[in-house]
């Protein structure tokens, strides 16, 4: 009983949808590379088996019910029971599994995935969302600034809370552990978590703001969980994953563990699934995955730093992860999206950030994001402090809509940053 | 302070070394994108900073070491103290994080770690290796033979038992899931290990052979750690995960717990980050990663199936996952590797196999193999059972140096393999 995959005339209800770009290999049509793909991540193989059966053939079919010769963009359907709901480990074991390696395939790129409303609300998405942190924080409307301590590593646990505290009292909201920074033999998890959060209480004290530390607390699952427990028993409220090297298994566990912790989500290694135009996994599919998986923040790049992807690409994923509902827009990839009771996600830049991008990236970004920079801070000439200071400044500015540089004529600490930077 | 870290004259000790493909964006120099790559993947970020220290910047440099303007290969030799001893997710977030999402690098491939002793003793390995599984299965010497029920996905959990039943009868040691199976609507994971667990019995009685049954545990990890004790209390030897769609964090977990049970390591995905040979992970290097972590069988392709890898990638990773030292090979990208008291890691080979294969597989991979046919024993034009006598036929003829064509002169069931398959 061979099968067919290809019908479009197809209409799609209810099913999970990927949109993929594909390139046969050598001598091998489209349409073949299709009924692979198809056929591989779901129900059949490189043969005819006698073990099929009629009920699995027609029940659980996927359709490829789109295919675009000129710009080799498929989309497939497929059926929900071919997935086991709230487990994003077997769904990409699925759609996004052994087909990257067919012969077959010569390039293989998973653009979107729409996740019908009974797989949506499968998994718990975020526990605060863009509401929750903004309640924690006490900051209604203005963009929350952050910082990561720097250098990545290298300080000591002492040294740590002393760079944070500066960064506090200058003016950020956020400090954060940089995605390589964990429980090191020169600077103690438990050590710098204490060390911190101390200087965190009296810096709240001094600034009368609400200040937070996100500790990195990446390993294997057992030692995250232990990790942030003893944050929270330490009086933290957040907690920061590298979630595509730990993985999404552990993120899920972190999350399900229903903590009651902010959950920062750091996506060192992306890009070697997300660069290439061709191949791997588009950015916007792991947002979707990380706010499904409840993730409370996310970094999503900056589209004017040190990162790639342009201000179109990171602007949807920005609407992405924050909207009800997010429509189809064909040029972008972007495929319809309820999200149901799935909260917001808050949009964290970071990246080659400095004072004089703050401008243009809220311009780009909305108000609604977490200004993140490393150097951009620590960098400036006259310290921490004052860098701080400077990007605080730079976001009092756009708020007040007064231009940089004009507000810098009045904001020393500015003005150096925009002239060591540039605007 | 600004930092350089490109020193041809360095020789590494005791470090980590990495060896990159590294092809800069345009208008950078590969000296240039060095210089990127060192210091994100350490300690450095894009412009000076006044949190810098002299102990930071001499003691946790790394050391670009190698650069071959010809191939566009570099090596790096980073400080140990730069990595958590025994994390993976920590040793991935440094030197194959943000490195790929910078704006002045094109392609970027890790293609090879090396471990020194402290980072590689650091980690368990296989808790039972070849020789414990050989054990288990009383094997001494021949390849295992193993199938994957198939269609993937859509058997009850009664027919998923019958057609694994079949296959051990035939002549199968192992039966595994498929990488998408998990716990679905149709085919409950608890169900499925009971009624599987109770026919394995009943063909061990039958054959006289030890049978396995590997289901495929892979979900969140509170959730993974529950099935895995469910498979051990039914009397289940084996757990099958899939570990890059699960990820690393979870793995560990699953291998530190210590249940005394074989993982299976399934690489669903693995291919969207190793298939482009000038970005992303190489598989080698996967594979290292994996017998780190501890994994006893490792799927590593077959070089003569439907999966793509050429037969010198696949015994080279082969080699690398069995030998307790691992030389340098300049053409395949391989570093040496000291494995210490490390155990060797099963190679299973899967993807499009049949039994018209296994004399080419065998020549190519050595006896110390998992053969693992779906299609190729499901396929076959009488049923599973005739399918998995001819898998076991062609083994024997390559054991006994006869040709599969001769062989099959005298046995039916591989005769029609090779009438449907070709040789």
């Amino acid at each position: 009983m061979p099968l067919e995959y290809i019908d479009t005339k197809y209409k799609p209800r209810n099913e999970l949808i990927c949109e993929y770009y594909l390139e046969p290999s050598k001598g091998i049509s489209l349409n073949e590379a299709c009924e692979h793909i198809a056929a591989e991540s779901s129900i059949g193989t490189w043969t005819d088996i006698v073990t099929m059966n009629k009920r699995i053939a027609t029940k659980l079919k996927p359709h490829v019910f789109s295919i675009n010769k000129k710009t080799n963009e498929i989309k497939i359907a497929y059926p929900i029971e071919l997935f086991e709901q709230g487990s994003i480990p077997q769904i990409l074991s699925s759609i996004a599994g052994n087909i990257y390696g067919m012969k077959a395939i010569k390039n293989l790129r998973l653009q979107n995935i729409t996740f019908p409303k009974s797989l949506t609300k499968s998994f718990p998405g975020p526990k605060f969302g863009i509401k929750g942190v903004r309640k924690l924080l006490k900051v209604k409307d203005r963009p929350l600034v952050g910082t990561i301590v720097k250098p990545k590593v290298g300080l000591t646990a002492e040294q740590h809370a002393k760079v944070a505290y500066n960064a506090w009292i200058g003016g950020c909201d956020i400090v954060k552990d940089d995605e390589n920074l964990t429980n090191m033999t020169f600077n103690k998890f438990n050590k710098r978590v204490i060390e911190t959060l101390k200087l965190r209480d009296k810096a709240e004290k001094i600034t009368g703001e609400k200040k937070i530390y996100m500790p990195n607390i990446t390993a294997e699952t057992s030692e995250m969980i232990k990790r942030a427990h003893f944050v929270k028993d330490q009086g933290g409220e957040y907690i920061m994953i590298d979630i595509i090297t730990a993985g999404w298994a552990a993120l899920q566990t972190i999350r399900e563990l229903d903590l009651g912790m902010v959950i920062h989500a750091h996506r060192a290694m992306h890009a070697a699934l997300t660069k290439n135009p061709k191949h791997g996994i588009s950015m916007l599919t792991i947002a979707k995955l990380a706010r499904l998986a409840g993730v409370d923040q996310l970094h999503v790049g900056t589209a004017v730093g040190k990162m790639e992807a342009t201000p179109a690409e990171v602007q949807e994923i920005e609407e992405e992860i924050e909207e009800k509902i997010m429509l189809e827009n064909k040029k972008h990839h972007v495929l319809e999206q309820k999200w149901y009771d799935i909260k917001p996600v808050f949009a964290v830049c970071s990246g080659g950030l400095h004072p004089g991008l703050v401008d243009k990236l809220i311009k780009l970004m909305s108000k609604n994001i977490i200004i993140q920079a490393g150097g951009g801070i620590h960098g400036h000439p006259d310290g921490t402090i004052a860098g701080a200071r400077a990007m605080r400044q730079a976001v009092d500015a756009v708020l007040k809509d007064i231009s940089l540089k004009k507000y810098a004529q009045t904001h020393v600490e500015l003005k150096k940053a925009l002239t060591k930077w540039g605007e």
